[in-house]
């Protein structure tokens, strides 16, 4: 067995605005982390919880492009979709998300990609809302388990690359 | 000379979140206005203020698709563009927005539509910002001048059909 110790995800809901903030470090270059975000065949390995297995319908992370998978577990199935509102390579990707059950709930989610030096990159997400209960209710949906999950595979993902 | 009353326009900024919300009645079906924001023939005719010419670059209103348009005044011209998140027929828009001049200031703009009866639609539009400057910048733009002759030239579209 093999003992990894991942970088640590920070998520935290801003007291004052609908927003949520993701900060997470990775210990690979900032190409290599983009190309992991708009190649489909690379985020069908990586994104979610690893309980899921994901089957992309459509992603085409292009500005003006749109994305939409299922996450299956057993004989459940949760469906995701969005529009990238912006793709900007290397720096910045602009999207929208919404989980279809509920079909009204939509966040708007600006991915910045930081080039730390060194082969490291900082990935940082603004997700923001209608609402404040949006917000609450997509911190309370479980989010966190597969944030944290997803970057630890992503984290491999990388190593082997 | 034909003088016409047309429905105010309310627009407003929420002081607890960083959201502007835009309420319009039309004296016409909800399936016409609807269809005059999905169609790019009719969009071309009344979006923005009187000063200008619109030429679409692109305007795919359906769930994943986007748009790109350039508002023309004399040799000024002012280029937005965004991703349609939903196109919910005759219901719900859901869509981005920039404006090029801000290339890092997105909105995320939800359209609903709602069948008053009696050939009357209201429109009610909210635009939610990252923060509460962008929205005090979008305000401060001069977008009302553009919201509310845009709608009075879609009345008249309206009216002519």
């Amino acid at each position: 067995m093999t003992t990894t110790t991942h970088p640590q995800t920070t998520i935290s809901a801003d007291p004052a605005l609908p927003t949520i903030h993701i900060t997470r470090e990775f210990n690979a270059p900032v190409d290599a982390v983009f190309h992991a975000h708009v190649d489909p065949d690379l985020v069908s390995k990586w994104l979610g919880p690893r309980s899921v297995t994901m089957r992309v319908d459509r992603w085409d992370a292009t500005t003006g492009g749109a994305y939409r998978y299922v996450h299956a577990r057993g004989d459940e199935e949760y469906r995701f979709y969005g529009s990238f509102h912006e793709v900007r390579a290397g720096e910045r990707i602009v999207q929208t998300f919404t989980y279809e059950g509920f079909p009204d709930g939509v966040a708007l989610e600006t991915l910045t990609f930081e080039d730390l030096g060194g082969g490291r990159t900082r990935l940082h997400i603004v997700s923001v809302f209608e609402t404040t209960e949006g917000r609450d209710a997509a911190m309370a949906s479980g989010m966190e388990t597969g944030v944290v999950e997803g970057y630890e595979q992503l984290d491999d993902l990388l190593a082997e690359a």
